[in-house]
């Protein structure tokens, strides 16, 4: 899988991709991170890619003309099977989705600041909008990590033991039940007797009826989603 | 304010603050993140802070010790106001927790990594538990940085333009308008006559309707709450 990013800001991206699981999947050749600079696509003489809004009003807009000739320079490369805007008006990500973005071959992931991208690239050069919660980032640069985050780490081969990722929260609209580790007491706390028993069936029992009591307690939401 | 983040992988968090709005915000003195590498508490040898969790299963633990040396350290410098555990079964956070946190002096983000951390960290440790979104992530530092940057940009004076966070989504629970800038003509995609007039008070009225139309159809449930 490769995923491009467009930003403005392309420094806010050179740590998460440069470390950990991304890190290793990039190595293994499963998916490759490029980030463009959009300010390489700009015709001004001061490489500028935002002007004021039309109508007035505070904070600066993405021009068109820059994010139009990058996503035209990508897919004069190869195809794409999502231009995606970062945007907190566009589709709630899930899990759901993470799964299936992870089976796309391409992604342009374009991430953006200040007030937001002008208009008409959304009406026309963009495929899909996403969200990533409803709250505002100063830009769509986390966002897109989050979701190349989430994206890479179901393909297989990214992590090192592939039922890690089948037994995380959500993937069957379950919470992940309590994980311990040693020491078996700190501080006078303890790890429940049943871990340390070696009766695997037990364990697995518990650790289901675990994630069925977190569930309808924390998220009685997705509880009605997993007993359908 | 201050935020102080945790981490087993702090080089993925290197990107995230050096630049744009949260550089400025550091640079003028309104916040101050810190980030902190777990290793540098553990006292194994190896300067090791996982281990397999009890009962078997896939996916490395981070240990309670480690989590427990770097918090009381923290702790013994300064008062905080809350200690948060990144995990996707944590809170949903949205615009209005990102406001209630502005408020904040002190703040911990713990970042999990591999399967999590140790249960007795979130019995005994933590003050809080946030998620950024229904979906999982290689590790807590991206959702550690999208709450930073979630809160940060809403503290006075970060932005240029204080009026520009208040346009922002959410913030009234209605998604913002469409924006556009120059050129006024691209591709034959043409920018809304109404928004070049100069008219401030048709435009402004263009722009609520166009935010409760927006709203209505892309988030029908946040719609329900500006409505009442």
């Amino acid at each position: 899988m490769r995923i491009d990013i467009i930003s403005v800001v392309p420094e806010l991206l050179e740590g998460p991709f440069s470390a950990s699981i991304l890190q290793r999947a990039q190595e293994k050749g499963l998916a490759e991170v490029i980030v463009h600079n959009l300010r390489d696509y700009s015709i001004q003489k001061q490489k500028s890619v935002d002007d004021y809004a039309f109508g007035g009003g505070a904070g600066m807009v993405l021009s068109i003309e820059p994010i139009d000739r990058c996503i035209k320079a990508l897919k004069a490369e190869r195809n794409y099977d999502e231009v995606i805007y970062m945007s907190p008006d566009g589709d709630q990500f899930s899990q759901a989705m993470a799964n299936n973005l992870s089976l796309k071959q391409n992604l342009i992931l374009l991430a953006g600041h200040y007030k937001g991208v002008d208009e008409r690239v959304r009406e026309h050069l963009i495929t899909k909008e996403i969200s990533i919660g409803d709250y505002v980032l100063s830009g769509g640069e986390l966002a897109a990590a989050v979701i190349a985050d989430a994206v890479i780490r179901l393909i297989p081969g990214v992590l090192n033991d592939e039922t890690s990722a089948l037994s995380d929260s959500f993937q069957d609209h379950l919470l992940a039940p309590p994980v311990y580790t040693r020491p078996a007491e700190y501080n006078g706390w303890e790890v429940p007797d049943l871990l340390r028993s070696g009766n695997l069936k037990a364990i697995d029992i518990w650790r289901h009826e675990q994630s069925i009591e977190r569930t309808k307690n924390k998220r009685p939401d997705l509880y009605k989603k997993y007993s359908n």
